[in-house]
């Protein structure tokens, strides 16, 4: 007989299939059992009638629990309305009873089902979530390639760290001591005179003391850099980029965004031209709402909660003071108290999803800046190398996959977009 | 003009376009120049023939270094033999000029050269093996994708260990131990009774103290994790996967594999069936070749090479002494000291690409298992709650990105498989 995927059922109309999966859900009424079976790539309801199965299988339905799992054979049926197909029952072959399984159908708190993590992913708002985020890594992996982007990736164990010194996880690295990345992104500078366009998609860590709904310890970052490529350019591919994402999500996974109960007409609005302005004008908007944002603050959670409300599509904000931005951000050369950057923010109060800038590339004004911060140089000298064999205009970017994943899946809290969130108090499972 | 990548030259034949680029090598012949220039795509050969070009071109021909980044417009010409593309010049524009570029065309050490990393990657070896290395991961995702597979990160750091706990990296953890994984297979054992099929793929860890040609102590890994697949099944996803990557490098990569010098007719036989002995025929056929490997001993790297070098197609070595093999590892129903597990070795005297086996899905045999190793139980109770709570059959296997990298693009020794790879002496760049 054949093993077909709840995906596939509607391609076997009338015929005998059979489905291997978990119950993810079961009632019965008089001698009929519906069972919500989940098979991994979908749920479909299994429709057992007494009278037309056999005894095995009748005992099976008389002790159905929970996330039991079971291999089903039946007839494909189509719901007499919708579009939905279902599985008319014919044998029932239970392989493994689950007995009071912990996850049931009451409220549980959030340290209860974080600590059955792995237990929770079952769930339909789990299962949904993770098959987004797939989507996207997907989406993010066919953007870039067609755009001529080569996946280099970026070494996880640094001697020093990207962003500064602070909030970075310590390893000993016999007798030495190393960091856990941060970024990418100098790496990936490295990669330009190679393959002009590289990308590195992977891990990153933050030694967050904080707790906040938008904050993990161990997140995904996609990192693109380009040569060639000028602060316009950057805002260009980041817009082509999250417009290629969320129209992929919007096809392949309607399914998974209705379960999410997502409100579709916000993601089908982001299309370039995404909105556009300037720090200094956000900083005028956010003040005439009541903010005490200073002239030359970088936005905070809060500021960037209270701007993206008023926003229906994602915005850049660009030249943020270049005191508060990065060592290596190239400057305004119209203003250079402004760096050449933007963050792109999330509508719907969602804020930063991606960073990023045109980066310095003369060598006297890079070291010049260092050296303002009072950064060490011997360990960047490599970087600074970069700047003396060969330099070229260059710009990059970063993506936070969790913040796209909870923005896309409209979630409250970054934490169920992961399958195994790390948080300040949360080492397990 | 047009903006143009040297992969795109063919197309337009005949026309004035603009290559940027980086100079990998020049020669000049009395009043022409040639100019190797490598603009991350490819290498292109530049005609600059003085009675063609201004003044300001020439003067930049006069003064040429190695790895200088430039713009150059010109005329595409084809090669009257081969099917090769040129350009010859109508204008130079200098972008930066490289002084004393430090890699040569003299031969360099290993240790200068991965001093110089973030520079060496630019020559045209490294530049080959990255583009393959790139192949091979899309290849990846393509494959799995295809079967059904959904890519579900597990997370990098741990509370435990998964293949026991010597050679881990430690972290502080906001006051508790931490450890970087060495794989992400429990984790995926989780999200089969979600989605059936998952993988993840990302950088683990292992404090290796020795130095081999064949350990780094960071790199990339494939997991990939299946419900209802049994080890007949196990080998068969892996077999496709491999061969498929293959096929896909031969299709995309031939001129990187011409630069790195690599036999074709090898790779091309890499088709199904590949080779399968079982662990006590490989046993036999070492003995009767000198080796003293005892009847229960796992296959050490020279038993590996010895083992490899007869073969012209990729072996699977079966059903090991599970004395030998992880916990996990569902036992051989005809000979319980046995697993039910496989190693694909590569051939050429490469060795182990990938690892894999049938899991055990009984809870009291895990648990018993467990025991017996003198395993903590409480650390892992998640890990028994998988076969509780609907436990099904199924099975996994991991690949090591950089030893396929290494055997595909035929490398000496696995540190240029990696853009910045990290050894027991070595953290830096």
């Amino acid at each position: 007989m054949n093993y077909v995927k709840a995906s596939e059922l509607k391609d076997f109309l009338g015929q005998e299939v059979e489905l291997k999966g978990w119950v993810a859900n079961f009632r019965s009424s008089g001698k009929i059992w519906f069972i919500e079976l989940r098979d991994g790539f979908g749920f479909v309801q299994v429709v057992i009638d007494a009278g037309k199965v056999d005894k095995e299988s009748l005992a099976i339905c008389e002790k159905l629990t929970l996330e039991s799992s079971m291999v089903v054979a039946g007839l494909v049926a189509k719901h007499p309305k919708l579009e939905q197909y279902e599985l008319h029952a014919t044998k029932l072959g239970l392989v493994n009873q689950a007995v009071d399984y912990p996850i049931g159908k009451k409220e549980h708190g959030p340290d209860f089902l974080l600590d059955n993590r792995h237990l929770w992913l079952r769930s339909s708002r789990q299962w949904a979530i993770q098959r987004v985020r797939n989507t996207i890594i997907n989406a993010t992996y066919e953007y870039l390639n067609k755009a001529g982007f080569i996946k280099m990736d970026a070494p996880i164990l640094t001697p020093t760290s990207c962003e500064g010194t602070t909030e970075l996880f310590q390893i000993d690295y016999f007798g030495e001591p190393a960091y856990l990345t941060q970024s990418g992104q100098l790496y990936l500078e490295a990669g330009i005179a190679a393959w002009a366009r590289v990308f590195d998609f992977g891990p990153v860590f933050r030694a967050e003391k904080s707790k906040t709904r938008r904050h993990l310890t161990e997140f995904w970052m996609m990192d693109a850099e380009s040569a060639w490529v000028d602060h316009e350019g950057n805002m260009k591919i980041q817009a082509e980029l999250i417009t290629y994402i969320v129209q992929k999500v919007l096809t392949d996974n309607l399914p998974e965004l209705k379960i999410l109960e997502r409100d579709l007409t916000i993601l089908e609005r982001v299309k370039p031209p995404f909105y556009r302005l300037t720090h200094a004008e956000v900083v005028q908007k956010l003040r005439e709402r009541g903010s005490d944002i200073g002239e030359l603050d970088d936005l905070g959670g809060d500021d960037e909660t209270l701007l993206t409300e008023l926003y229906d599509k994602p915005i850049f904000v660009e030249k943020y003071p270049a005191s508060v931005k990065a060592f290596y951000m190239k400057r305004d050369p119209a203003d250079e108290t402004r760096a050449l950057n933007s963050d792109l923010l999330a509508p719907e109060g969602y804020g930063e999803i991606i960073g990023g800038s045109q980066r310095e590339d003369d060598y006297h004004t890079l070291l010049q800046r260092m050296k303002e911060q009072n950064m060490p140089i011997e360990p960047f000298q490599w970087y600074l190398d970069l700047r003396k064999y060969g330099s070229v205009p260059h710009s990059g970017f970063g993506y936070g996959l969790e913040r796209i994943v909870a923005w896309i899946c409209g979630l409250k809290h970054i934490r169920e977009s992961i399958p195994f969130p790390r948080l300040i108090n949360r080492l397990r499972p």
